[in-house]
């Protein structure tokens, strides 16, 4: 166990190395060069221009106004300068909430440490049963942080009734402000809803599992079927076409271009010898041929494919997927479409909500109604043992990436591997970097099952990562943690354990792993945090592709890779800290100011991020809130029956009956949010349908909505080959000229992603990037 | 242990007692006497008239025709005769999808009785382990029962792997019927809706948490919120007056109208001296007085005040509880409001499908929503505490009905109490009956903690009772008699044990326990529904209140108590039989064909009385199937869960993995027909509505719906004070013939519940029904 001067120089080092990174970042923004990297969203916007385009040279690279340098820690109060309103103006109603999450923490904690040190932490110190304990038998070790948790009270005490109230106290309070916060955001959400402008979602039902009829096709089908069943409301549809082919093509196409842009800049730097490449795999092998050339001629092949399978998608019937975006007259009549039954069999012609345009996920509109079912049975199982079982396949690359396997797979690194550095760097570093490549990779794979269920929209797939991500962390880092095993081992414990054996033995584990938590807190999430802003990775990817690809600003535009708040992965391991913090609150009160300078730090950075950085790549309206929510409460009650275990084992049995009452309070608690405030995220009512469409008939009464619908719900990746088809006709920067404003003022409301963000927007470039990562 | 020989000695008795039930049933039905209790639902429908009035004297109490009683089991035949459809038309699908449950019972359970009897017997029967154990040990008694049951296959043997392909076996079948038989329901259901004649609840929504305004009445704020979300559909509304004070004077004076039927029969028999009675409490004191002259003057009294309290009810603003039936032009508008959310707050605006008039439960409509919620946890505490502590009250009357308690409470009596006959009598039957009483009350106790919930229609309330006293069998019966403790000490092994020993323990217990569970199918099965057709108590009540109370041929009519299907307490002892019966499919088939037998003589009975006798209350068209669905569900998983636990302890450990495959897979099952299914009784296509009401609109283009709907829902208390008020206006007698044919007819689809039925339909005469039971 360690000791407070223990904790005290690993806080020292990771304050250290948060503060480094912090400098570092405030050297870097300042940097011209660095611009695109650190105010990307501005760039979006269209409301920063480019630094390089004025001053001399070096001034464009280097930022030498020293004053500046003076104020480097400006951008902290920065980020928080601007008020709430203006940011979901800016950012979207998503990343809004999603800083409340950091606040949340804030809030709950900072009133409940401030209790637990000035009541928890006196009761605690003034007993000496740890060194009694100590002096009894020479082995058993404490630290000061021992003494100030509930370890140090004695067996049977009447002081644990203390530990009782504050745990009331803490429920009531975390339920207060979870109460508080979901009736907020849920308010938030209903406004932001009622004041958005016009948009194509809210007119629009997707509907799908259209079953097939011999006699009509596929768009017949679905316009007499909403003529019949909605007559007043229908207004229009769109047929979904299977380009699953065309996506392939498009994103070899857009690669083709890379590679000429590459090598157009190579010859312009270097006029004398025109770039050659290798045709065959990976550009290593096969025929050497003039690049420049080869590339130019290929894209047009592709460019010319491209038009035609998009002729042959849109004449053949065959690639029509049975389903279908409806849009109908009113917000009235879509709420009432997208909320009701249509026939007797709830398998075919289900309607929901259609995803906003840049929230769909094309591939899984097609997936037959059994096969989801089937499919989400098969992910379940999978994630039980991925969860359960992942150690079995690490341990296996483990067992074979030591030494002697490398020997015996490559016998002529035999002498390089001998020396005694390479050696023990491989000792010491390769079985664990199977694990860490794993964890790397997880919410990849997490994102790559949720796809595979077949959930139909960006938004809804990241909750469904994200949940996912919860349980294995929950599981396997706390309380992997806190049994130290594998999560099978535990699963195995667990079965042959008496059930009220669980909480005890997690209970008594708790206080002595506090030690170990704060230090979590510190690397994962001080350093982490301190980490994000920095944004090392897209800084090296920018300047590297800036180096080799950029050849016009439009090029660079590409080149800048804002990212967004990877919810699917970040946001549990928020819970996490949620999840100590409730736990530890009444054992060892001593961890919680480490949580709180976590959700500090973490709120300002961001804060900026979202600011300056972040463009989310859809706008859900906050519909993740439910999932945070039960989270949290799923932490209270953990926390809860851990607690209870505790105390059983320190024999304050007649506490026992009052912390059974927690849980069952909580779970109710959590009942009553569910059926007071979800349904603001799930369901639209009628009246604020009937109050939008009122306005609105009185603003513009000759509205031509046909019109306005026409295009919304098009595959992007036919507005990529079309826009290319543009490409080949106009003058490429004239059509920058003409396409920039439109694309800027466009981000916001209108239907058609432009064509900078088609490309960023699309499911497919989605996918890849998240493959990269 | 019983031997064969035992268990053949109890099947004679029990054989024998509902042998002679039966052949009570068949002489007593014959008896014209006895014709309004075996036949009632005839009469209600009109098709029978009275024997009483035809014949000699002789003739019209007893039959003696001998012929009819060679055919004394006609009955039988005669009961699986009527086709289901005619069976639907005759008794509503209520009835007819409650006698499926019965046959879903049978195929079932027919096929594997037979395959487990090919198969597992003649496995089980070719080992001698039980024999070698009881040589080893002379304390092992085994019975030839237990030959026959998994017990006797040696530990570790590979004969196990038929047990487990027959598990598999008889889950695939189960799922199969059950699918089949959810299949064939819900197209029942739809088929019964679409078929339907129009019907008020088919336009009407109900309405409630209306919120309050301080500047329209409670009428005006419905009809402006309706005409302004819902311009196009909105045709009308009913408002909701509390009337409970109304209600419990409409019922004194329905005693008080008994009590002068008495006397002046009392007169008319000996009109020498005109009866008298006392005022005070109870009849037992106070001033004597002629009793027609006081309960006419006291009935005059009342019928002014019922009518001056209507009145009032009716103008006073703030009798209206903030609840209305809101009433629309089409279905399709009314499937759209009812399956819609209206605003922002979920909480307020709440709409529903209005149940049918007669289901409607009048006294719930009033509960706030945040009562709701907290009513539901005290309930759930509540149920809780009544399913794991119930012993507890019921020792402590126990241990005050003893001998020394009695003496020492009323000490006059003991002498008679030493006497030796008495006091063994006292002894061995005094502590049973606390047990026993309860017992009996408790499907009125769950019935009163779910009206306590806040349901608003009976159809709930049966169904949450249901479900309440299904988990109390599940815990008392099942769980108790295999365990043989409370459940309060059950739960304390339970948590005291590790949690794979749960299924071990009940799984070793298991076999042991099939003789008893054998003797509990002859008793509570096969002679408990033998007796159910005899019908004892309501053939006693009515002879009571023919002789005292029956003046005239409605008299005798409304003495008539046909009684209904209980649902809540009879459905879930049928899942205790599909429990016992899949638990021990594998185990003990020697129990199936006794399950079998109670399926098919309860089909039988239960037909008969559904044709003959009862006269369901409501028709819910079959809603609560669902829950029968998931409750069979429930009992396959246990049933596979302590195979599990028993395979363990055979040391069959490399089948295990096998068997935890099943539960997944059963849970998986469950969910694709929850999907698949279960909307079919939970929402109402607006494609089916759209088709009704197209019908309708091209058959009767000039339908007055307003009209028609105009008093569909009103509380049937007023219509009970009009009828009385109008009772008072005619002649009696005229009045009957005007209003019976229209009663008759009246029935089935029109809205106003007659004045016969309005008694007892109405939910207060319900709840007074069932606090007699």
């Amino acid at each position: 166990m360690a000791t407070l001067t223990d904790i005290g120089v690993a806080a020292a080092i990771n304050i250290l190395s948060a503060f480094g990174f912090l400098l570092a970042f405030a050297i870097l923004r300042l940097q011209p060069f660095n611009d695109r990297v650190y105010f990307p969203k501005w760039y979006l916007k269209g409301v920063r221009s480019s630094p390089l385009n004025s001053g001399t040279f070096i001034k464009k690279i280097v930022n030498l106004d020293f004053r500046s340098y003076l104020r480097f820690l400006d951008w902290m109060p920065a980020a928080l300068k601007m008020p709430e309103p203006e940011l979901i103006d800016h950012a979207g109603l998503d990343s809004a909430v999603y800083l409340r999450i950091y606040l949340l923490g804030l809030k709950v904690f900072l009133p409940i440490t401030c209790l637990a040190f000035a009541v928890l932490v006196p009761v605690n110190w003034t007993n000496n049963t740890l060194e009694l304990d100590a002096s009894k038998s020479s082995k058993l070790v404490f630290s000061e942080i021992d003494k100030l948790s509930i370890s140090n009270i004695p067996k049977g005490s009447n002081k644990f009734w203390t530990h009782l109230v504050m745990a009331y106290t803490f429920t009531f309070w975390t339920c207060y402000v979870l109460l508080r916060e979901y009736k907020v955001i849920a308010s938030m959400r209903l406004h932001f809803l009622a004041s958005e402008k016009r948009r194509p979602d809210q007119f629009t039902v997707l509907v799908r599992n259209v079953p097939p009829d011999p006699d009509e096709s596929m768009s017949e089908l679905v316009e007499h079927f909403f003529l019949v069943n909605h007559p007043d409301n229908y207004l229009t549809h769109q047929v979904v076409y299977d380009a699953n082919k065309l996506a392939k093509m498009v994103k070899k196409k857009k690669n083709m271009l890379n590679w000429l842009d590459f090598y157009q800049l190579k010859f312009e730097r270097n006029s004398s010898t025109r770039p050659t490449c290798k045709i065959g795999f990976l550009g290593l092998f096969g025929k050497k041929v003039d690049a420049i050339e080869y590339y130019s001629t290929e894209i047009g092949k592709l460019s010319k494919e491209e038009v035609e399978e998009r002729d042959r998608i849109q004449k053949d019937t065959k690639s029509i997927i049975p389903a279908a975006f409806v849009s109908f007259r009113t917000r009235w009549g879509t709420a009432v479409c997208a909320q009701t039954q249509q026939t007797r069999n709830p398998t075919i012609w289900l309607t929901e909500w259609s995803p906003e345009p840049r929230d769909v996920y094309w591939q899984n509109l097609a997936i037959p109604f059994v096969q989801q079912t089937v499919r989400r049975l098969i992910i379940a199982v999978a994630f039980f043992f991925l969860t359960f079982f992942f150690m079995i396949p690490i341990a296996f690359v483990q067992s074979l990436a030591n030494l002697d396997g490398i020997e015996k797979a490559v016998p002529f690194l035999k002498h390089l591997i001998e020396k005694k550095f390479i050696k023990s760097f491989i000792q010491g570093f390769l079985p664990g970097i199977a694990l860490k490549i794993f964890l790397i990779f997880l919410p990849s794979i997490l994102m790559l099952m949720s796809k595979f269920e077949g959930s139909i929209s960006l938004s809804s797939l990241e909750r469904r990562a994200a949940s996912k991500y919860y349980l294995f962390l929950l599981v396997n880092v706390f309380l992997g943690s806190i049994i130290t095993g594998t999560a099978f081992q535990q699963l195995n414990t667990f079965i042959h354990q008496s059930v009220n054996q669980f909480p005890k033995t997690i209970g008594i584990a708790i206080p002595q792993k506090a030690t170990f938590f704060i230090t979590y807190v510190m690397v994962d999430g001080w350093a982490g945090v301190a980490g994000e802003i920095l944004r090392l990775k897209p800084l090296i990817i920018y300047h590297i592709k800036n180096f080799f690809f950029v050849k016009t600003e439009k090029d660079r535009e590409a080149a800048m890779d804002p990212g967004s708040i990877e919810f699917a992965s970040s946001e549990p391991q928020i819970q996490l800290y949620f999840l100590l913090g409730l736990v530890y609150a009444v054992v060892t009160p001593f961890l919680l100011p480490y949580i709180i300078i976590f959700f500090g730090l973490a709120y300002l950075v961001f804060r900026h991020q979202i600011i300056n950085v972040y463009n989310q790549e859809y706008e859900s309206a906050a519909s993740f809130w439910p999932n945070v929510h039960v989270r949290v409460i799923t932490a209270m009650i953990i926390a809860q029956v851990l607690l209870l275990g505790l105390m059983s084992t320190k024999s304050a049995a007649n506490s026992t009956p009052f912390l059974i009452a927690l849980p069952v309070l909580t779970i109710w608690f959590h009942k009553f949010c569910k059926s007071r405030y979800e349904s603001a995220f799930r369901k639209y009512p009628l009246q604020e349908a009937m109050m939008k469409d009122t306005l609105e008939r009185a603003r513009e009464p000759n509205l031509d909505l046909k019109g306005y619908l026409l295009n919304a719900y098009v595959n992007p990746v036919f507005k990529e080959v079309d826009d290319h088809d543009d490409v080949s006709a106009f003058d490429e920067l004239e059509f920058e000229a003409v396409l920039v404003p439109t694309k800027r003022s466009s981000r916001k409301n209108t239907p058609v992603p432009s064509k900078y963000t088609s490309g960023s927007l699309s499911p497919l470039h989605d996918a890849a990037h998240e493959q990269q990562l």
